[in-house]
């Protein structure tokens, strides 16, 4: 098992990129194709131990930013480390491409390397989530802003592939995020979305509000990038709020600190838990091969674990599994492609003679 | 300064309720009109001591439910006393009026019987929250949803207006909800609107991420009201899921239940921060005249809570605040209107020949 990973991209490359690589080979059975300047990553890679002949330097003589347009720089920068992973995957050389960098290039580059699977519109970025006691597939985690009916539809059986095979849900209960759990609760995509998911034969749980995402309520939530990335990060940002406060009050009392000592256990595997470095990266859902994206923030633990989850997911041959599930539901091949703006135009015309004849109403969430 | 609140709102109505008033009178210079089934809340009201005629009661024979659709109800239940406490707000009985029930239902009596501030075309749900060191702003946290460019400018202008009067900031830093930082990442009304409010005399700090919202990296953070209330209640589930956890991680282990009895009082003056029960209600802000939503889940704590709320807003006359801001501000009525259409249509056409170049490309977020 090969993994081509972008020793370029991320806030801390090349350095905790190459010390991530390394920790990963000496824990995960592995070759590791390190993509990036050359001159640059071999003196790095001798500081950190690791197999030998179990990291390989791929040369590209080009990076993308953080902060640069992706479809710019994609444009011109042909040999960028961000791109030519992905060349690998195609070429058949690596089974999954990581990178930490850019992810909107990370997305653009798969995309244009490696295409979509049949069907699939626009690829999304799947997380797999930490809950209460589980779990949860997230998705759009941030690739598409504006998406439509037949996106979200797809996202919706893409994840529902991905809790499958990642998960090991047989049925996965399938959420759509909104503002309120009744039907006619949502803006006018997702009132949308949730007739045609309450019409296929997911196992369509209904709508679910941004408290359930993290209550194991469902196995897979469905979502606009743009709606899915401020979730996520505003989790992320309270997780990371409460920590610093919660330390802030326990230093404020001599029994607070003295009550820490006893905790710190306790508190540490809590942390660990919920620390976005310990899950790794989210999977380009919908590309015809595999890609994961990392945190930008990464360190090597949360590198490791990025390798480790592309990794799983090559292994698991996820790609092809979305594939054959996307090939073998009628309902699916039904709701992809030409049939769902179809359906999307029927509800349109008929302003809805089905069940729900409140839906079309802009009812306020609570 | 008279609160009329709806005693019949909210999921523990009308106990909660009645307990909260008779909570908010003994410690507030203010006389609270519970609006509801005089027959129901006699008996309640009996139960808690309260100062003599300092709560009142009024009769309203009919109750939306939480779950009604508010467009419905309204219509039909004339005497509802979700709509009641607007009305005695509208005929200067009242100062404010409180709702801790159906949050849309609130929205859209308020709207029909105050109608709106000249200029604005759309109200929306301004919430005061916590942050890690002091409070922000947001706005719409969940009363429309597909909110135009021109709605996000009027909340931006709005949520300016609310912080100065309500945070006490003079020149309150406004910031829009996105996925990046950067000007061109968002959707497509983030992105137009992020182009206006530079143009304006706003102080317009950019774009912020989820992460930022209880960061204190602005005092406004504007936004539609889908994403605003998922937001809201993702932060909110992150919260529940991490004392949960914690506590469970604490009784897991000797040591931890140890640590706990010295950090007791340090956790209860963390939680007293990020209780939402603490922080009260949120304005709906646009009208013309006050009135506050709570919670749906408000024990008496969160009710007495938000009769404070009420009654700062009342004090300060907020709404006539807002009016004014509104008023003195050219850009601000250049903002509101019409106008704001014109400069939208010129940005289309033009293709935005400012400073923006890549602003129309579609950008995907980090």
């Amino acid at each position: 098992m090969k993994i081509a990973v972008d020793a370029m991209g991320g806030d801390h490359a090349p350095q905790a990129v190459v010390e991530g690589a390394a920790l990963a080979v000496r824990e995960l059975d592995c070759t590791v194709i390190l993509v990036g300047d050359r001159e640059v990553i071999e003196p790095l890679l001798a500081k950190h131990s690791h197999p030998e002949g179990k990291i390989i330097i791929k040369h590209a003589s080009e990076v993308v930013r953080m902060d640069e347009s992706p479809r710019k720089a994609l444009n011109h920068k042909h040999d960028a480390s961000i791109r030519r992973i992905f060349e690998l995957v195609q070429s058949g050389e690596a089974d999954a491409a990581m990178s930490a960098g850019n992810s909107g290039a990370a997305m653009l580059a798969g995309l244009l390397v490696l295409g979509t699977l049949p069907g699939v519109d626009r690829p999304c970025i799947g997380s797999v989530l930490p809950t209460a006691n589980g779990k949860v597939v997230l998705l759009d985690a941030g690739a598409n802003v504006d998406s439509k009916v037949h996106n979200l539809v797809q996202f919706a059986f893409m994840g529902h592939a991905l809790a499958r095979y990642a998960l090991g849900i047989d049925r996965p209960k399938v959420g759509l995020l909104s503002i309120g759990e009744e039907a006619g609760k949502g803006n006018e995509v997702v009132r949308t979305t949730y007739k045609i998911l309450k019409k296929s034969d997911l196992n369509f749980h209904g709508n679910v509000e941004g408290g359930d995402i993290f209550n194991d309520v469902v196995d897979v939530i469905v979502c606009d990038g743009f709606v899915g990335n401020v979730a996520l990060k505003t989790g992320e940002g309270v997780v990371q709020v409460l920590a610093t406060r919660l330390k802030a009050e326990i230093k404020a009392s001599l029994l607070g600190r003295f009550g820490y000592l006893f905790m710190r256990p306790a508190l540490k595997r809590f942390k660990q838990r919920f620390d976005y470095s310990e899950t790794g990266g989210a999977l380009l859902l919908g590309l015809d091969g595999i890609g994961v994206i990392a945190h930008g923030r990464s360190n090597p633990v949360a590198i490791k674990n990025a390798i480790r989850i592309s990794f799983d997911y090559a292994r698991t041959k996820v790609a092809m599994r979305v594939r054959e599930e996307v090939e073998s539901s009628a309902e699916l091949r039904q709701s992809f492609g030409e049939k769902v703006h179809q359906v999307i135009d029927q509800i349109k015309e008929k302003k809805m003679d089905m069940d729900l004849k409140d839906s079309t109403s802009s009812d306020k969430g609570d």
